[in-house]
């Protein structure tokens, strides 16, 4: 592969559309993004990504997609993988969308490469970020699900359906609340910030907005709020516990965790890491270091960048 | 490599030493086995070890190092790995055993490689048994202790320090009994053979013999004993709850059981099932299928050749 050209990187979530042109070395060079539209059609849907793109393409100069090394794309599961065929729970408008035929179709000769979103924040993380330099690390991202993607022997792991790294579907409680996979006591059914935030509105905590937040709640939390206290306190422990069970069967390095709740800071991490530590016992799983991601919103973005210029660790199917 | 050399294989634990020629298909051409001498000191213990396996070659008809690819062993851990520096929990007589360096001296000019017995089992079974055709599978044994490997886009993954696997570590019950690693309801702490008789015997199940084991326990709820069923349905649930929450990280295909524990048959695996099915609930992790081991004894000694005879998938530190 000539290693001397950039990729088009894109990463689509519920909430918001991105792309950005990478270079070699995972360096964002362009970027943009716009709002996810709601209510659109499929098609419609696919202009505004495809605007969304061309634009940046345009920005960095590249005019021929044979400046391209080629595309890496993260997109919201669930989806067939590698096939890039999607259907974002959050995007109503895709249901068993050939997402990289389309792409493969406006950007002809080079290599697709689509995946779950989480995993791809996962890559990012390890290949730039705060997985750096560890050969087994597990990213995650706490946010309104709980996701993430693991990296173990130095590679990228997919699974029988490019679903590996599903942290959030751990079991921590096994009679505890019903999750929307309709499982019970899953990470995620705990963890998730809208189920903090009901739960503390369960235990008497009154937002000061409609849509009760778990940033609002993180923010109360910061002021000494009681439950907001409790409730960072309930989603460490069950992401600690899964962090353990996850360090047990993998024998991780380092967990890097991002998205939205992990702005909590201390406030979340400490009881992670209380609970983490009274259940990794054995000498090797007491070693696992739990860190704050490192590229923020950019994560995504690099992973899917990664797909294709780091293909040797992030992507093996083909 | 000459692909037309057969390995020596070695799989050691605390109830027994065992050794054998496979040839390189995997097949176990000649074996042989010894109870694992109680109170011996570890030259002593070297000693059996290397009469064991001088035996084998013998009646192998192979009287030159150079005739085999190579030499693989699993052994009990905790071990440094790769270096093969073994303690096995269950042999006093081995502490920071240079195991690696000793077979390499006696078998000059050869590849040796030591891992952890349980990987070894779930390697066997995934290249000539139960797991074979299946990328992403999870070996277990349930026995004394829950153990387990796992092999993950074709690749028997090692993790950090060659400890991947341990699946007897994921918690299921985090108020649950104290486990032997120290932490709470680990799915071991429940479900290994010797809790298990412990807790039926607190439940007022009186074994026939001194040494309550599991193994009578399985005969007696096989006539139908209540504790002795509601014991298996414990450990099953355990099991099942462990198993889901792996599918989930791991996004597996087929888990593969084995043990002593195992052979309580339905009465163990119904129960394993439902706990499974009521946790495991999402498109993918539904299609995971657990299934018994197929290679009994031989799998560790099988694993210990697949190091050497099927190196691409099942040893990468080299």
């Amino acid at each position: 592969m000539d290693n001397s050209r950039p990729a088009l990187a894109i990463d689509i979530g519920g909430t918001k559309l991105a792309a950005a042109v990478a270079d070699p070395g995972g360096r964002v060079v362009t970027r943009d993004r716009t709002p996810t539209p709601v209510g659109l059609d499929a098609e419609q849907l696919w202009r505004t990504l495809e605007a969304l793109f061309t634009g940046v393409l345009e920005q960095a100069g590249i005019h021929d997609p044979a400046e391209l090394a080629g595309v890496g794309c993260g997109c919201g599961g669930p989806m067939e993988w590698p096939a890039g065929v999607v259907s974002p729970l959050n995007m109503p408008g895709w249901r068993a969308f050939r997402l990289r035929a389309r792409l493969a179709r406006a950007l002809p000769g080079l290599p697709v490469r689509v995946h779950n979103d989480a995993i791809c924040v996962a890559a990012g993380e390890h290949w730039r970020g705060a997985g750096r330099g560890h050969a087994n690390m597990l990213g995650m991202t706490v946010s309104t699900g709980v996701g993430g993607g693991l990296v173990l022997d130095g590679r990228l792991v997919n699974g029988s359906s490019g679903n590996a790294g599903h942290i959030g579907h751990i079991v921590v409680e096994p009679d505890g609340p019903l999750c929307g996979c309709g499982g019970h006591g899953c990470v995620e059914a705990i963890a998730r910030g809208p189920a903090l935030a009901a739960w503390a509105q369960e235990q008497g905590w009154r937002p000061g907005q409609l849509d009760a937040t778990a940033r609002e709640l993180a923010g109360d939390a910061a002021q000494g709020h009681p439950v907001g206290l409790a409730a960072l306190r309930r989603a460490g422990r069950a992401l600690g516990i899964g962090i353990a069970s996850a360090t047990s069967l993998c024998d991780l390095e380092v967990v890097a965790v991002g998205g939205g709740l992990s702005q909590a800071g201390p406030l979340l991490f400490d009881p992670l890491e209380q609970a983490l530590r009274e259940h990794a016992r054995l000498d090797f799983t007491r070693q696992v270091q739990v860190v704050p991601a490192a590229l923020g919103q950019s994560a995504g973005l690099v992973g899917a960048a990664a797909l294709i210029l780091a293909a040797d660790r992030y992507w093996s199917p083909d």
